[in-house]
């Protein structure tokens, strides 16, 4: 037999999970060459979705999750990551989680080779993702599962990064601030626009920029608008327009203060 | 002498201000033929570093302003506008301001030929924008003026708009939340990430697929994270975490409320 230079070539995952973490890293593993050999989900009709579009079996049943993969992917809500590392005895597999939030030290006791592996994205069932552009931290219990988890990430991405669970929770705040609250930014904005019957399409092109000048410039020094030049007059303008929209009008005054206050502290 | 097609190829504009729109407007019209015949602001430095840029003359002087030109453009902060447009009486020019918050009708009595010239981007004086993708939002006294601006942008941008003043007020709240609000929940990330050593570059990608993903699907759609899937473990440990930020707490905690109760309202 030829040997294979890659081990991940052979490599057998079991996904626990099939949200929209569990659908495109799966889907990216696979098509790296890594044998997706089953999904797992509470649910058996996501279950059933995720094997079907992966072509690999699917089960409902915690019983039926096969034991001799290589590596498990724990990409479930928080709150059920507990139960289920609890519930598995696979001493020779590799158990990794993708959450940006659980400390690697949850599987302690639990598991003899572990780590996380998070990838820095935001995931939507409809749109497919360039992997290839995705970081993806890594940590690992010891320096032998970070070499494998590194080697795997790195067949994914070229951005690759060693992450200590300290630093990942505040790199998932962080997440959550760029990543949900600006979609958030932008849910509001799509709001208003559609009160006054204005297309979406017309602010496109100002949220693309927004988006790209960080590339080049701290978000500090591409700050602009009637908060950071602080015109009042606008201000109390827009507040008063947003009065019929409280939830918005009470988001605008907090943002407002406080980008006024970042950029005269400094 | 040569019938010039596009009579914008003669026109004479003045920028009264040099600010970020102002220096990128005008930039975008010479470029395509106009030619600014003065730049004024009241800070001599600015309108010569402007004037010098755009290779044309400058003044801080306010009876220096030139009569003759066929349009005028008010780049300036909106309290100073009123002031300026009172000061002048050059009856056969257009004027136009460039702001998002002023009503055309501020024109009124004060010009005869007059409208809005509104293009819904952000400038940063050290970035350099394409135009042709800007959305230039237009209003016009009557139909004549409007034809002349539609034209003066359909020369600059492939994307064009008749925009009411009453509509142009609630876009530019919009562009608040969808760039201001938006580049501040960046710059919060890029605090958070700071203070614990690791390089903003690794959120990135992030930041460009969730302004990307809105070109394909609504934000409403597209609204991930611990807030809308409402795990309330995650969000406990993130404003626990936030202790020591109490700014950026107060927006995570009334954020957080609000993407909730949009998604479980609806």
């Amino acid at each position: 037999m030829r040997p294979l230079k890659n081990n991940y070539y052979r490599m057998k995952a079991v996904f626990i999970g099939s949200g929209n973490v569990a659908t495109h890293l799966a889907a990216g593993l696979k098509e790296k060459g890594v044998t997706i050999s089953q999904i797992y989900s509470r649910t058996l009709s996501n279950a059933e979705m995720l094997g079907k579009k992966l072509d690999c079996p699917y089960t409902s049943d915690i019983y039926d999750i096969q034991t001799d993969a290589d590596i498990y992917f724990y990409a479930l809500k928080d709150s059920a990551f507990k139960h289920f590392i609890r519930s598995f005895d696979m001493p020779n597999a590799i158990h990794v989680h993708t959450a940006g939030s659980i400390p690697m030290g949850e599987f302690d006791g639990f598991a003899t080779k572990y780590g996380v592996f998070y990838p820095l994205q935001t995931f939507s069932k409809g749109k497919p993702v360039d992997f290839s552009e995705i970081p993806i931290c890594i940590e690992a219990c010891n320096s032998e599962v970070q070499l494998k988890l590194l080697d795997l990430a790195k067949t994914l991405s070229s951005k690759t990064y060693i992450i200590t669970s300290e630093q990942r929770k505040k790199l998932h705040i962080a997440a959550v601030f760029a990543c949900n609250f600006t979609n958030y930014m932008y849910d509001a904005a799509s709001q208003i626009m559609e009160d006054s019957g204005i297309p979406f399409e017309i602010i496109q092109p100002l949220i693309a920029e927004t988006a790209d000048k960080i590339k080049t410039m701290t978000p500090y020094a591409a700050q602009t608008g009637p908060a950071v030049r602080y015109d009042e007059k606008i201000i109390r303008k827009h507040l008063y327009m947003l009065i019929k929209k409280p939830k918005l009008r009470k988001i605008y005054k907090l943002l407002s203060k406080n980008i006024h206050k970042r950029h005269t502290d400094r």
